[in-house]
């Protein structure tokens, strides 16, 4: 029994790492990124008539910011950031934001997220997230708080190829 | 011992599960954009002077089809796509598929993938995959065949995050 025990653990730890590793990969690439480009090139928008590169920081610094309630981890550090930068487009007259805040604030949910996710037990990974009704995740356990992240890891990917553009070539 | 087992086996499922999900979705959402956008549309660059519609679905499908090796699941379809669609950038005088080819390819290796992934046993997802030694899996185990699933939906989003800019807001 102990032995079928330990290999059980070993399998969820090892999707964690998985899916973790990936997220941490996506994050680190756009960070690299984001270093990378200059105030200019940020403020740009990334093809004509799209979202600037400053917004879309804004827009998975706030995203993130929402994974908190989601994961049932607390509240959202800044709550007044999804209206802007989640429920609407780039608008230049409503984001008016700093550049170097929007980037701290970016790093400092992605942090924070961090702390989080290396203290949370293998098993809770596992349980619903806050936008699933329990009724709902009888029928489809997969919507779990771990599906949040492999989701949320696709969301970066997603504006990281939109990102990329800013960069010349 | 029974019950554990049980539970250990639940887990690996639903982890399978999560995975295959999340890709569904995103070849999905490709799909229906793909679906909705004219081959005029589709035959422009995404973005000034970056690769055309056309070429990211071939793209795309060439790295799906560098999957079957990778995987173990057998030759790719078309080895000769990946010079043309994966080691080049765009080039029209290079890649000249007309768009029901690349279209036909896409949907072709994503049937064959969806057909392996269904038959793939629990277990296999957790071995190590073509490009990684033995000598490095030992140390990472997270490097499975599994995490080519979970690495390869991120890169759809990427690039999907890219085709969307061919949709007339």
């Amino acid at each position: 029994m102990e032995t079928t025990q330990r290999t059980a653990t070993i399998d969820t730890d090892l999707f964690t790492k998985m899916v973790i590793s990936n997220w941490d990969i996506q994050i680190s690439r756009t960070n690299k990124l984001i270093d990378a480009l200059s105030e200019e090139e940020l403020q740009a928008q990334v093809a004509p008539d799209r979202n600037r590169g400053l917004y879309l920081i804004g827009h998975l610094a706030a995203v993130h910011d929402g994974m908190l309630p989601l994961l049932e981890l607390g509240d959202n550090i800044r709550p007044e950031m999804e209206a802007i930068y989640v429920k609407e487009s780039d608008n230049p007259g409503v984001s008016q934001h700093t550049l170097a805040e929007l980037k701290q604030y970016w790093k400092d949910v992605n942090a924070l997220l961090a702390k989080h996710f290396a203290s949370t037990a293998r098993e809770e990974w596992y349980e619903k997230h806050a936008a699933v009704s329990a009724e709902d995740f009888l029928k489809e356990p997969h919507r779990n708080k771990l599906n949040i992240v492999i989701n949320r890891t696709n969301h970066i990917a997603y504006h990281l190829g939109q990102l990329i553009f800013l960069k010349k070539k």
